[in-house]
């Protein structure tokens, strides 16, 4: 059960409440941020049959929902969420495009990459400043001097910026560059990260976990909203596969099935979430045709140089390509019918 | 390393290859049906080394490949197969549609479901008389009874019927009332089925397994194509999952991936792929868009009174509203680009 | 919902509860055998509530269990079953040892194997003569004449043999020669062929699926109980798995929760289980430390001239050595004390 | 492939050896801590072939291994290490017993807890400050608070402690009050965490995440010992399972698997790692079975009053019946042969 706080309640009012409902014995969480109180109550809800928790001054709502994440579900908010993020914006009716090399490697190529990626009709730049590798002895990306290089490219080219930060250290940073701040697969489930990436208002991509459930995704982004960060965006990667023929099995099920039970707008990426340039264009067609609410995709001049993911960016020319049918996919989507020529 | 014998190859050209390879020491395995002799070897090719199989009378080519399926591949077969299965064409430029209910329950009722599918689009009717059930309390379809329901309910609407065989014994019985036989994805490595199967030549559809990887269900493919049945269509409908929130992962990614692998067509059946049927529309839209030749969906006209499989069929409205979306995406596909208006 | 019958009622009893059952509506399933009747029940129970059904001539009991494998279940049986093998002996007390090649490749070799394997202590041989081979390409076993070599090693050694039937046209074949009828992972689901093995008496170790649930898995042991066939032992043999260190994840905890749910004796096949010898001994240990009532493990003289499976047989010597130890931590299993010395 | 450095090289040499690697072109990267400079070079080795670099000064070794995790390797150091943490030993000869509650909730209970593990035979306590939990309402452990009351408690019974860390920013605080610092599997890939723990010198328990692969796990290992913290255990937890029987897959095939690729200690939670009380006794012998070097096990006195986790805990009573079958297993592992009595 939860038990939601009209804004601007009291330090008096929640306070009594939570004295209530320890009273019986119950355990309480409270969740707060300048926005908004969530009360969390656990154990066994029959012991406040007798009291009218929605009676007392400063509650808004008691959820008897069987949902582990409230803020983030339809039934809290049934209006569709979107995001602004700088320039760009998430959500909504249209289709946001994001684009860019997997990491940021020098200044040249990447304002080359965001020129191209503009011209082709991407909305937003990608690129890791701080990179999560599997071994440490990989290139870890070029930390602040990538992140002043990826914010001065989407600048110059007109494209909001997205970028990852992989701990609690990094989220100022991040946000003194960036217009969206991404918490990759890995750190999805990285709660102290994602209680500081909270108590900031910058838009956050969240990326699902690889081996995550959708109840496991959706919770991540409740520690999001719980923690006062309204500005969140999901974005599928791709799952542990079984079969070494794809790097992962990108879940597409997940677009509609998130969109009915939340309220977030939701992206793909099919780059990481297949691992091979050439089922990208493929799997990005098919995350819009299931919903989605934007693509983020790799794209390299020269692929087989990049310091990481090599085997997933596509050239630009594939990727101007690629645009156009993605918008006439999304059109077909979200009319829900087709135009009689 | 396999030698693909010249059609109308005598069998002491056979023999004669077949002597000369055991005299070395290697393990040899003969396919054979009317139509083509394949001569697989094991073990260390080095051994054959001096021995020129390809300039043996009757050998059509050596292939020296290290794919494991040769006939099944693109390799051996640059053109797209496409299969006439009675009415309908599976392959090739076209979509195919494929409908109807989980099992074949009642006559007047699958008519019924026949005349809608044929008139919202479809090519074919599904509908199993033999069905593999989980638990042996559960309805286990009507056996030749369904059969002849099935092919007299395709034949008043005017569409191809395909449906399930279970078992060798099975093969004859379902070959005489359909235009397609169905492997299911728990038969896909029942390989004597499969070897009874390509002994027909009666157009297959080959599910994938629901923790196949893409080689097990091409090498599944080549069981039937190395027996002699050429007309092999695949159909991809989810592997199983850790997340209880879909009753599979559909992994549309196998599309792109075994079209470039394999000349063989792909299907997708986002039915059964998902098992919930508020996700079948989107995930349908999105196998095409992905570059499926076809979907096969289960549409009922009440579903909650299905004796199996209730939650995941499509009303026929639904189903009518999907068609044309299906096919306006199929041309962005298969255009590869977008029309001006 | 489930009808047992008991054992001897009449078909005139059986059939007079059928027709009570359909007059109310709802779905019903009839299993016999010489044994046994079970009558399953499916749709909406409420509709029999005022239909005594435990009154009726010939009932015995009447099973509203949750369950979908009542016989299967402990809740039916609480004793724990064993099976008479040949000269075996699986489940009770004892510790059942199985042990030989994977395949039947040639007589004087598996004649020696199965010396080797019953001076080490085996109970069990093991060898396939037909194989379920990935590729057609490859050896697919000996057939009837790897039967008759089998059974010969056997009664040479003095061992009970267990061999794989693949079809249903296998299972008479395979009965005439073999203690034990295996089912393979890969047919697990075979329902056709778990029908056929059920209306055959001879015992039956019936492996996992690759990808099956436990549920799954005891209702494939469901359809050979309900089939007549009592003599049901089950072996896990890894699942599926992300990870290519290894071929498979031996679900080791499947044994303790297998013989908590269900009264069947549990082997383990650490050989197919993990595809690499070097774990064999060790994954043998843990299986019989998690409770399982026997080990089937791949011995060979000469692995890397196997015709299968190379990779994951132990030599003779290497088994001879883990045997006393499995008895070891057998007896500090089964007396859940250890001995005070 | 990496360079070792020798332990007190100069800069002048490390330097000098950068500036080779970069001239030729390749990307190289520095892991230096107090005690150990590894080099990593990446990309096409060809280029050095002309490079002797282990004739450089201040170079130890060059180690042109495939492995990506060459310092947790036993190619590296071939004999097993073994860890001090605090009065308790982990790795070596002995078998390692931690045992304590999924979370530190109450000072008096946790007090009786601790001296329940140490009379029946703990090493080590166990007991979370930190608690990452799915839910943001739910208990998420008392932080300092609950790190003294462990730390005192472990005092009082003469058992060393081990607690999680889960961001950067508690590592001092943990390593102020516990023995071993636990990384916990949602963060095994928290390369921010891991890096910060490697430059401290506190022992580290490294549990594997739900998804990774060995070589993913053994990486993570790689970036502790890399960064100058050479005293890691892992600790194996279970896998994303796709059967709701279990929580997660123990997969005790990584025990043996690891000991044979890496000389670092490696323990099971047979707790977290099926979620189910009733099947920790059987997986805690099969662990010991397989190899480990010891268990940790959840315990409580009253399991379902606890704040978390409430399934898995044993009763004192049970934990304290099943460590000697731990040790007489422990025994018929390590000696490899059986008492003759």
């Amino acid at each position: 059960m939860f038990v939601i706080m009209r804004a601007g309640c009291t330090v008096d009012e929640r306070n009594r409440l939570v004295r209530v409902i320890k009273k019986v014995g119950l355990p309480v969480q409270v969740s707060e941020s300048g926005h908004r109180v969530v009360i969390g109550i656990g154990g066994d809800e029959e012991r406040l049959r007798d009291t009218p928790l929605d009676t007392f001054p400063g509650v808004e709502k008691v959820v008897a929902l069987k949902t582990p994440h409230p803020l983030a579900s339809r039934e809290c908010r049934s209006e569709s969420t979107s995001i602004q993020a700088g320039r760009a914006r998430i959500g909504g009716n249209g289709l946001t495009i994001i684009a860019g090399p997997c990491a940021v490697e020098d200044g040249e190529l990447l304002l080359e990459i965001a020129h191209a990626a503009r011209a082709a009709g991407a909305h937003m730049l990608r690129g890791g400043a701080f990179k999560p590798r599997t071994s440490p002895y990989k290139f870890q990306g070029l930390g602040e001097q990538g992140l002043r290089l990826l914010r001065d490219a989407g600048r110059a080219a007109g494209l909001a910026v997205v970028t990852e930060a992989m701990d609690t250290g990094h989220v100022d940073l991040v946000a003194e560059y960036a217009d969206v701040i991404q918490i990759g697969s890995r750190n999805m489930q990285n709660f102290a990260l994602l209680k500081a990436v909270a108590k900031s208002d910058i838009p956050v991509l969240l990326k699902r976990g690889q081996a995550a459930t959708i109840t496991e995704w959706l919770c991540a982004a409740e520690y999001l909203l719980a923690g006062g960060n309204e500005n969140v965006a999901l974005c599928e990667r791709g799952l542990v596969s079984f079969d070494s023929a794809v790097r992962h099995h990108l879940d597409l099920s997940a677009v509609p099935l998130v969109k009915r039970l939340s309220h977030l707008p939701v992206l793909v990426d099919p780059s990481h979430g297949t691992g091979k340039r050439e089922l990208v264009p493929a799997m990005a067609r098919a995350a819009v045709a299931a919903g989605a609410d934007g693509v983020m995709v790799e794209i390299h001049q020269t692929p087989h140089l990049a310091l990481s993911d090599a085997r997933q960016a596509l050239l630009p020319a594939e990727f101007e390509q690629l645009v156009p049918q993605l918008h006439a996919i999304h059109d077909i989507v979200r009319t829900g019918s087709v135009a009689v020529t």
